[in-house]
């Protein structure tokens, strides 16, 4: 209890071995993990940026760019890369490219990457736990990219204050298909790379899509970058200052802590339930030529013996 | 009661009407729902092929090519396409370019699709129950289509006794970085549009891939297709047939209904957790500067009062 007194302390100071070893204790279930997030003060609010979109959208290299400007004025910042194991994402050379950078060794930016604990909610509640202890340590952002296809994007929405959408003019075609749920999901569209041929018309469709489905609070604007040249920095880190000054976040607090609230709560459920037992209990039954997993499952949740 | 018995007997009949009726009552959790699946006789294994891959590689081409050639033989096919609410995959694109085809009112053919509920796993066990649903009818084969980027290919390993996995030459440059997840999941690739440069090399560095990563049990064959020419298709459904006679499928039996019982029971787990009540004692609460929520969702499963 009290290295977790020591600890908080730390973060408050914005101590980076405090902060490693919070981030340790946290991902890890270590001794504490439980008494350290009910002590986080979590009233302070920390502008939690997600930046998501599809794979090869430029992510990375706005995120690089972004925190050249933001370090540039002395702001500090966390940087987490979430990199689902999926065979099909390429998500774990987010954090790689994120850690291969320029940024790794200055003092002022916090990088971290979170990998995949399976596909039954684990990487879900470690975000926003991790995310938590950053948004006791000091900085100024934290900054969450996901790659933005499955239901990664959906989960930055319930987790992040401002969600930033990456897109590139290529995406054009498509933009009829996307329009729905993307137009939920965004406070600021990125069109990347927008040197290429047809940004023109990609931004200028997009900019009729955001009206049509517009909100009397809050416009999502649209900025044109090219990433990899620092193009159009200044005008995203304006947009996302505007989004957090809005007051709109002050409305979307109840709905991001509920959502927050279901993945912890799922989270806990599934704590105790034990895969391994639950294969040899399987494995023992399901030779029965009667045997019912609906029965099973029924039987094992409502405590009823099972073999 | 006797109504679920009487939809037992359709089933067991194959009546599109007992099967369209069934899935009704599993997917909107209408009276009976338990009743049902609890009875379902699960004992006969209709082969389930799960097709993934990642979105453009001609997912709904293969399959339109299989139909053809499976029913063409006078197969009986259930054909599910899945459509998570991802802005970003374009999702619900698969069901419809399914329900457009050619298909749509062949007597053999029965084509559903299922929309997610949102990230809380709904959409996982409703996958599960309708297809047991559908093993129950009659079908000599059931076809589940998934977009795979995100979870969704992670979800459909658990749930398919074939997994295929289909890629274009394109995807060559990546794989390096694929590899590893990839590998674990199919066990059949197809190499689609072959027809175009760079298909040579790919399929060639796949070879390598797969020997590399051999299980003596079973190497993924590569075939390659053309999709939109039904070329190489009856390759394919040869490999799916060697793949469900290769003995292999026993092994995995007690793997796949370990994870179909998981999905099950975190749906049941959450079954009872109400967001809306959560969202008002949230917004109750969480004005208190010292609000915490770990301690929050730690009181709520507890069953501590929490106001």
């Amino acid at each position: 209890m009290e290295d977790i007194k020591l600890l908080l302390k730390g973060l408050a100071l914005a101590d980076t071995r405090a902060i490693a070893r919070s981030i340790s204790i946290v991902e890890n279930e270590l001794d504490g993990y439980k008494q350290l997030l009910t002590a986080l003060p979590l009233g302070k609010s920390t502008p939690l940026i997600g930046i998501t979109g599809p794979p090869g959208a430029g992510k990375s290299s706005i995120i690089n760019s972004l925190i050249r400007l933001l370090t540039g004025k002395g702001k500090k910042l966390a940087v987490v890369a979430v990199d689902p194991t999926s065979p099909f994402n390429f998500g774990s050379l987010l954090g790689d490219r994120l850690r291969m950078s320029e940024h790794f060794t200055n003092p002022l930016v916090y990088i971290r990457s979170l990998a995949s604990r399976g596909s039954l909610g684990g990487l879900s509640a470690k975000i926003i736990e991790v995310t938590d202890v950053l948004k006791a340590s000091g900085f100024d952002y934290i900054i969450v990219e996901t790659v933005g296809v499955g239901q990664s994007e959906v989960e930055i929405v319930g987790l992040a204050d401002t969600t930033v959408v990456v897109l590139v003019p290529e995406a054009g075609d498509e933009i009829q298909t996307i329009k729905s749920g993307i137009m939920e999901i965004a406070d600021i569209f990125v069109v990347n790379k927008s040197d290429r041929e047809g940004a023109d018309r990609f931004a200028k469709n997009l900019t009729h899509l955001v009206h049509r489905h517009k909100n009397e609070k809050w416009v999502p604007p649209i900025i044109r970058t090219v990433g990899i040249r620092d193009e159009g920095i200044t005008e995203l880190a304006e947009a996302i200052e505007n989004h957090g000054s809005s007051g709109i976040l002050n409305e979307k607090r109840a709905y991001l802590l509920t959502e927050k609230a279901l993945r912890l709560i799922q989270n806990e459920k599934m704590r105790d339930t034990d895969r391994r037992l639950i294969y040899r209990m399987i494995e023992d039954q399901a030779r029965r030529p009667d045997f019912n997993i609906y029965s099973f499952v029924d039987n094992l949740i409502s405590g009823k013996p099972v073999t």
